[in-house]
């Protein structure tokens, strides 16, 4: 727990020394928990307080705003500091969100040799795995052996963001890898060729990153190797960096599904304008498509005049078909995120929602028979018009036998398109489905109830 | 890739030899992937020509029925050698799946030490830390030497799962932990106690396991150290099964979201029926819900004989507030599951939403009325019944205004109140949401019609 009222008591008391044992004894992640609920003057003060690696690890986690405020409070030899105990992964991350002024200072900086490597990685595309990946790395030559690999190890170590899993190399091209675990477990005088893996899992650093998070996921790995078009060694992503590439993909799916464009920042922190924003182009789109069953719905005003209670049937069969719809549409559009489906399945998987709404339609469509007789006798149906309740039944249970049918159909069927086109398949859920198929519910409906009850 | 023609092509030839040559240069997960597509027969085939730890690896990779063949195709022998080479906490989660007789047999042929591990992590509910947790890691004592540590670890290592971190305990205590990283780059000479991290974030077995998954990823850590009610080190969570869990939580959101139950299988391996049954009790219980809605429109059946252009906004009106609900109701829930709000900030979340509210409902009311104007103007607006159509956009603009402001109240409020109580907030996402708002709707919008054109 972050006990920010004691902080903002020390501080107000002048006490320094007494923060600075508290802040060094914390987290990375929850001293930036902390800076950010301080003022800029309290955030810079603490700050200066932090030991230099533990400031650079805390740095990666602020907000980026309170990164700019601080970078603007700081001196140069104070931000060359926190920069050159900065793991290379996390300055990009901080560059890529950064005003250019601010970039400039901070590539001023910092070694010629980072900047260089930090230029490299800013040219690849926000998408691709090249700007999720961290350039060090341990990698040995095959033909040490593991005691001089472990001497390598324990000499080098420090600067490289993780070790678990170093790799063997011959002119930068990747040849194998080898757990430390395996290292440390074999005998001092193993030739690393002898007991690396050969089969090694690589990425090219053009892949979707996203591919990476699936890699990791599959193989249950702690690094990628990250491998240019020349299958030379270039980097690695390490799984913490999959897990956020992970939670924001989860976030981005999620927020599509529900009609939004993905927020950036957590939600209190994104303002109000910025949320309506996102929410709103969506909004009066559908809104525009709604309209169109509207229109449609017009079409059959004769209908709905001579016998209105067929409008009470509306909201249940939209209802229904955009259920039915949004299932199965989000169903596969999990199914492509997790790589268990895709555009190739397209028949299969057509055939096999195409049992399911069988078993769904006739189920469904045999509870509304009996509703309706059920409402028609405590008197809750409302005017039939003369018309006996069976024909009534029959007509609405029909149309949602058919409309579950089509929505089902379009629900599984748009996803894999979208993504086949290269669009998001989380776009093609719910809202938009819901939108077509109420559509198709109504002209369905008015066209089975016209013909049957001769309106 | 994985080349199963190959693998047919050279079981078909009795060619084992290059068979096994083959397969023991696979990863795990594709040896699984290859093994799944075989019959019995040819699975236990491959199988038996793996060597014995990887056979270990790929087993915990296989579905359940391939499992449960493969357990009942071998002998005890050859059975206990799969067991003893497999990682406790995959052992676990096989036993969890397997029918009883299976389990018995299973437990049959393990060693008493391991059985008993077994047994104790069964004890935890499902939904628990220690459920997934593992009891093998590695851990020192504090006063040893770094060279003392390097050589327990080169000793013991092989048969712990992780030991990028290792745990400093006194009587079974946890007193800090210390990464591989920093052990190997420390002097030889240096005290565990000197150089480990004394401020150790632990998890309690009983806390939710989705806890666990969320201190992983905020905290960066390959390794979670997980306590009994005495602070005593009991076991660790590691970072694969954290993914593991992430994924399974976020498809249980995301199908609750979009109104199924989640399937436990991938899309193509979970029988229709299944399918069915996970969807169909939802679609039942939002039928009758949104029969509900229809009742509440036969009331003003009378309104709609009169003026049938009512009815062509009904889609609109429903559609936009049902979507207005489920974006609130998604990013609060995405909120609550990434732990970013809670119930105690329901104030804060209402009056977010509700200026979030003003700007798109004014933003869409307007849009609206230039909408009907336009659609007045070319003729598709349908018979206004001798009324101003300056008064029929006026109603139906002030109900989409009321209607999107009670949407997103509706909408942001429920997760939290189903999350307070103890359900999970998914439930309350889109589906429930927009039956409760078309009831909505049409209250407030032939409430408004009625009054204003005096029908």
């Amino acid at each position: 727990m972050i006990n920010i009222e004691k902080v903002l008591d020390l501080l107000e008391k002048n006490n320094y020394y007494a923060v600075k044992l508290f802040v060094n004894e914390m987290y990375p992640a929850d001293i930036a928990l902390l800076i950010d609920e301080l003022d800029t003057k309290n955030s810079v003060v603490v700050f200066r307080l932090l030991q230099k690696d533990l400031a650079a690890d805390a740095f990666a986690y602020f907000d980026n705003d309170k990164q700019i405020a601080l970078i603007e409070a700081i001196n140069d030899s104070e931000l060359y500091d926190v920069f050159s105990h900065m793991f290379l992964d996390d300055t990009v991350d901080i560059i890529e969100e950064m005003p250019a002024s601010v970039v400039r200072r901070i590539l001023n900086n910092t070694s010629p040799d980072k900047r260089k490597k930090i230029n490299e990685i800013l040219r690849y595309p926000e998408s691709s795995v090249g700007s999720i990946m961290t350039v060090e790395y341990v990698s040995f030559k095959k033909d040490i052996t593991v005691a001089e690999a472990i001497a390598k190890l324990r000499k080098e170590g420090t600067s490289k963001e993780t070790l678990y899993t170093c790799y063997v190399t011959e002119n930068r091209k990747l040849l194998g890898y080898i757990d430390v675990n395996v290292l440390l477990t074999s005998a001092d005088d193993t030739k690393i060729e002898d007991i690396m893996e050969t089969n090694v899992v690589s990425i090219p650093t053009t892949e979707d990153k996203e591919e990476a998070t699936r890699q990791i996921n599959k193989y249950d790995l702690i690094a990628l190797p990250v491998v240019d078009h020349e299958d030379r060694l270039v980097g690695i992503v390490t799984v913490d960096d999959a897990i956020d590439v992970l939670q924001s993909e989860v976030t981005e799916d999620i927020s599509r599904m529900a009609a939004m464009e993905p927020i950036e920042d957590s939600y209190f922190k994104t303002p109000v304008f910025v949320h309506a924003k996102k929410r709103i182009l969506w909004l009066i789109f559908l809104m525009f498509s709604a309209t169109v069953t509207g229109v449609i719905l017009q079409h059959f005003e004769d209908a709905i005049s001579v016998l209105p209670v067929l409008v009470g049937s509306i909201p249940m069969l939209m209802g229904t078909g955009g259920n039915s719809g949004s299932q199965s549409a989000t169903i596969i559009t999990r199914g492509i995120a997790l790589g268990e489906v895709s555009f190739k399945d397209i028949f299969k998987v057509i055939f096999k929602e195409f049992r399911v709404s069988i078993i769904v339609s006739f189920a469904l469509s045999l509870i509304n028979i009996i509703r309706i007789l059920a409402m028609y006798k405590i008197g809750i149906l409302g005017d039939i018009g003369g018309h006996s309740v069976f024909i009534i039944a029959a007509v609405i249970s029909l149309a949602l036998l058919l409309v579950i049918i089509i929505a089902k159909f379009i629900g599984c069927t748009l996803p894999l398109l979208a993504d086949k086109v290269g669009l998001d398949p989380a776009l093609m859920a719910s809202p938009i489905i819901s939108t077509i198929v109420d559509a198709c519910a109504v002209v369905i409906y008015f066209n089975i109830a016209t013909a049957w009850l001769g309106i």
